[in-house]
């Protein structure tokens, strides 16, 4: 017996998202079919909605429902520190620890020769502009610890060391909570590398 | 920053989902917005369609886009068997394999005294009906190698012994491709206390 064809379609559809296998796409087809009616329609609807009411914000490539999003507009918010990500889900991670209160830039993406990424084909210009008034007094790079996101943001410190602006790049060393026996090499040669004195008051 | 809000809903709607949790909720949500709105429309579809289209087989209880299912309907196939099964996607792994040629009888469940679910709160009464004639000669139970389908496939057979029809259960030992090291001790003894002559001519 063939799985009936609207079934088979619905997991053909649940495939194609990221990390979701044939096996769970099955999975989360048959539970479609305990919902009721009223409950898969929220879930298509939510689906529906979420791509007419987000975009981008044209200042700063965050997901708004409103442009531009409510981080630029905020007040409040400190507008000289820029924080640049290379996607905008990034920033909900960053706002879900409060550590950051100032503005975002999302490049779209990170530098990569050969996937043919470069400065144009991310939000490169636009950062450049957001650069050019006198308002902007620190770049906090924010992307990847990977080899793309490394060489994104030292692309980034030789563009705009002329500049006035202040750039900075976030600590690298071993997390919080993790056990040294699972921390990597790298992150454990970064670790001493940028070791710190821990009484502080001699530093 | 809070989530926007048809992307909070979205985040919502997806954790509902067996399995998914926050962060993978979070990550599907993701996805669809780097959906096109087409592709977005077509998983909203599928969602839509399949709540539609998929109903219970009135005789079986399989799902299907018919009244009676395919496999009910089906001349070719061998309307002397039943493989009596706990939910209706357990019939999608059986057809897969290719292994068996009769009908189907879903039970919606397996018998659970502490949840309140006895024979009254499944399809036992119709399979009851479905060996009133002559026709069907063996029943399969396949219930699932759990307490609670080891209860209901005793309960089955105790209930049907009386009558004409052959009952049996699906084989237990150790699975194919399986390492001995990491078999149960369950699965290991069920494997030795039904073991087989390996010559079998001599059987």
């Amino acid at each position: 017996m063939q799985i009936p064809e609207s079934l088979d379609r619905l997991i053909q559809e649940f495939s194609k998202l990221p990390g979701i296998g044939r096996k769970t796409a099955q999975r989360l087809a048959f539970s479609m079919l305990q919902y009721t009616p009223v409950e898969a329609e929220h879930l298509a609807e939510a689906i529906l909605e979420v791509k007419q009411r987000i975009r981008y914000c044209s200042n700063c490539f965050a997901f708004t429902e409103e442009d531009p999003c409510l981080i630029c507009q905020d007040p409040r918010r400190d507008h000289s520190l820029i924080c640049v990500v290379e996607q905008p889900n990034n920033i909900f991670s960053i706002e879900k620890s409060g550590v950051f209160q100032g503005l975002y830039h999302v490049l779209m993406g990170a530098i990569s020769p050969l996937d043919g990424i470069g400065p144009d084909q991310l939000k490169f210009r636009e950062l450049e502009q957001r650069l050019e008034g006198d308002e902007v007094q620190e770049l906090i790079l924010a992307t990847h610890p990977t080899v793309k996101g490394e060489a994104t943001a030292l692309f980034l410190q030789q563009a705009f060391e002329s500049k006035h602006v202040k750039i900075t790049r976030l600590a690298r060393g071993i997390p919080a909570g993790g056990d040294l026996e699972y921390v990597d090499d790298v992150t454990l040669i970064e670790a001493f590398s940028g070791r710190q004195r821990f009484n502080k008051g001699e530093v």
